[in-house]
């Protein structure tokens, strides 16, 4: 159903005061989907009045689903209990991505209306930097001791785990508190009763630290293809788990990073439609203008040789052909290794066998678009597309030569253009910057600088001459 | 532990002979990095050695984790009763997913061995287009009547649920076989004994078709945070199931398509190190040579205005930084927009409040970059990066008006790229085409015209007057 749809619904049924016809409304649509029908209501007492309808988990669920301007607006009409009973259906890492979006006053309410255990949580949560394992995980997971039986851990995750964000997954832990393994919900529904959870646990389970970056956390998830994973304090104890959920929207945020940076625009984290005008041009001005005073380097080469330009205008013609290929050909090496990068397909120490397959591709590349761009122009010159005929280019070996010169700048552009953008990210990954935002601009900068370089020095020194100019 | 470390610790146990040895290091080490560590070794017959060692639960997730060339290998050394033996451990979608790679007569020896039932769901999973929700599903499920109770469910699902690909998300039919609802593992484990099943399932639970598109399924587990999603035939009967360790694949490969698209490269779906040569070259050259052909359309327009050029090469040196500013912002829109329809941010119907917002947008950014540039240019020429000495251009209001044309022209384009990189995916998308594939070269080359032709023509009808040239 669309969201239109369950909304003019909604307000048909609160019309004809019809409480049960919208309760089982809730019970066949998705929280998610209710939520964004009643975010958009004109009026904040129809958004509370469909709210309080649903039971107290079923408004926790919506209420984590509203955005952060329609959750502030509701808070300000919430009484305490309220609060604290949406506050004991939610999930803490739930809670502390709201918080994080939250003025210092609502969240000091919230804070004190939170009982002290959750207080706490909340606390250490907010204390993790972005980014990190330590600020997608949650405190609320299950463990259990190592020398149970299968009925006593199922005992025991019936009567604590309901307030975990997954039981799917419960970790095992020895008399020292030690991590010793983990527990699949499933092998524990197919054990017989009075199994050891030792012999049945996964000795072999991935963990992470609260530090490490959440997209080598996701890279493990999905080599592993985990439901959940440990993460660990520096001192090797057990402190919160992450799950696969939050992990789903880890691997589609980073992809957008470098999807935005790769192109040269910085990542709208809102969806289009609702980010500001202003928030746009922030994300989109500042790259051309860079972009623009980079260039600063091409206009200074183009301007230094615009004297030969002024002898032979058609070599004009072409400028915007060499940079073009040249910044195609970098941008597409830099795509790959950005990308070979942050899915972890090899590391830093790979750099000499990544430059040595990229300098034999780019050779070939090199010599192929050599070739083709040869005949290409050759073509260009013969149809009339590129006309010669005022110009001092009369023969056909003239002709030739301008192409060659071409094919030649072009040769080198295709080798140098891929080794640039091979070896920037992992420079960029070296320097601990995020490859995929420096690369682009620095790749293109320096191709540019090279193929005009090459393109006129070639003409001055050496074609220049052989057509007797 | 490296993946190096494992394979020395299992060549210096073989040596020892020690397999007890090797199965506690099986024990303690996902199933992956096993793979990845025997898969290197020299010869198949020590690959085989170590593969025997393994039950054969893991014998089959090992295999799973395999090259194809390797498992190749491997099938030719076993005995039919090996083959029998994973094929019964494994899942039928994996399954599937490895014969699409093999050569015909290996499909045809596994499929003989195959029992029937098998035999069935992998020629039913064989016949799904490439990426529909048919051919990412698995047909190994469980599902349950409705009118059991919570304690005959589990019992079930004991009996019948090893096989299935996953049990925490179990499929509830009615007596006439329609699907009502889904049940959570974890909600079983909550419940009551004799709770009816009917009371504690979810019926707001959400399903695809087999036909439709992956990106589509993934986009809805990511909304609606599931762990399985039920498939439904055209007819409206349950036929499989979609688990999430697959929908994370299918994000991180959608992703990884339209990265390599926007950024004007094929999308190379192995891992770049063992990726040949030859595939690599076709995954760039192709679009080099497209990019260098549609240039066709600048390069004629410059050779038409070569005369105004030879007049004053000082145009020359100023249509890189144009072409290239319109080139950025017409890809950063196309970059905004095609994610946007990717993730279902907004979808067709919603072209024209796209295209407002980008229309106030692109003026915003026009007037920015125009101002911007006039006074970036005056600096060039005040510092002498740009070098006016020889040419027409003396006086500083002569100065002033040649960045007021670059300032002009700048406008224009800021607005119209914007406005082509908005609109394109649009079109591409109306027309079943790949937005990602179709957009980037095709403003590109619009961007290019445009521009072009707003420099010269202003130059020659509006600023060329002016100057008195």
């Amino acid at each position: 159903m669309e969201i239109e749809e369950i909304r003019e619904q909604l307000l048909e049924l609160k019309k004809k005061k019809d409480v049960e016809g919208i309760k089982s409304l809730f019970e066949v649509t998705p929280s998610i989907d209710i939520a964004e029908a009643i975010e958009e209501l004109e009026s904040v007492r129809d958004t509370l009045y469909f709210f309080r309808i649903g039971d107290v988990e079923y408004r926790a669920e919506v209420f984590a689903e509203l955005s952060v301007d329609k959750q502030q607006e509701l808070i300000k009409s919430f009484t305490d209990k309220e609060i604290l009973s949406i506050l004991e259906e939610s999930y803490a890492d739930d809670i502390v991505d709201s918080l994080d979006e939250y003025p210092a006053n609502m969240v000091a309410r919230i804070l004190n209306i939170a009982p002290k255990d959750l207080r706490k949580d909340i606390n250490t949560l907010l204390n993790y930097k972005e980014n990190t394992a330590g600020s997608v995980m949650t405190t609320e997971y299950v463990s259990i001791n190592s020398d149970l039986t299968t009925k006593q851990a199922i005992e025991l995750i019936r009567a604590k785990g309901k307030s975990a964000e997954t039981i799917y997954t419960i970790f095992v832990r020895d008399n020292k508190r030690n991590m010793v393994g983990t527990l699949n919900l499933d092998d524990l529904i197919f054990a017989k009763d009075d199994e050891p959870i030792i012999e049945i646990m996964n000795k072999d389970f991935v963990f992470c630290h609260v530090d490490d970056d959440q997209e080598e956390v996701a890279n493990d998830f999905k080599r592993y293809d985990l439901n959940a994973m440990a993460v660990f304090s520096k001192d090797e104890k057990l402190v919160g788990v992450i799950t696969i959920d939050d992990i789903v929207d880890v691997i589609v945020n980073e992809a957008n990073e470098d999807i935005a940076n790769l192109n040269k625009v910085s990542n709208i984290e809102t969806p289009y439609l609702e980010t500001p005008i202003r928030k746009l041009l922030l994300k989109c001005v500042p790259w051309i203008i860079v972009l623009m005073i980079l260039q600063v380097f091409s206009t200074l080469i183009l301007s230094t040789f615009q004297n030969a330009i002024a002898q032979l205008a058609i070599l004009s013609v072409f400028t915007p052909l060499i940079m073009d290929a040249g910044g195609n050909s970098g941008g597409q090496t830099t795509t790959i290794i950005v990308r070979s990068l942050a899915l972890e397909e090899f590391d830093q120490k790979d750099v000499g066998k990544v430059v040595w397959k990229e300098f034999r591709v780019a050779a070939c590349i090199g010599g192929i678009v050599a070739a083709f761009s040869f005949c290409w122009l050759m073509f260009e010159m013969a149809v009339g597309i590129v006309n010669v005929s005022d110009t001092a280019i009369s023969t056909w070996g003239d002709k030739a030569l301008i192409s060659l010169l071409v094919a030649s700048t072009l040769f080198v552009t295709m080798i140098m253009s891929r080794l640039i953008g091979c070896l920037l990210p992992f420079l960029a990954k070296a320097l601990k910057k995020d490859p995929a935002v420096m690369c682009g601009p620095i790749t293109t900068t320096l191709v540019d600088i090279i193929s005009l370089l090459t393109y006129f020095l070639l003409w001055t020194y050496v074609f220049c001459p052989m057509l007797g100019l």
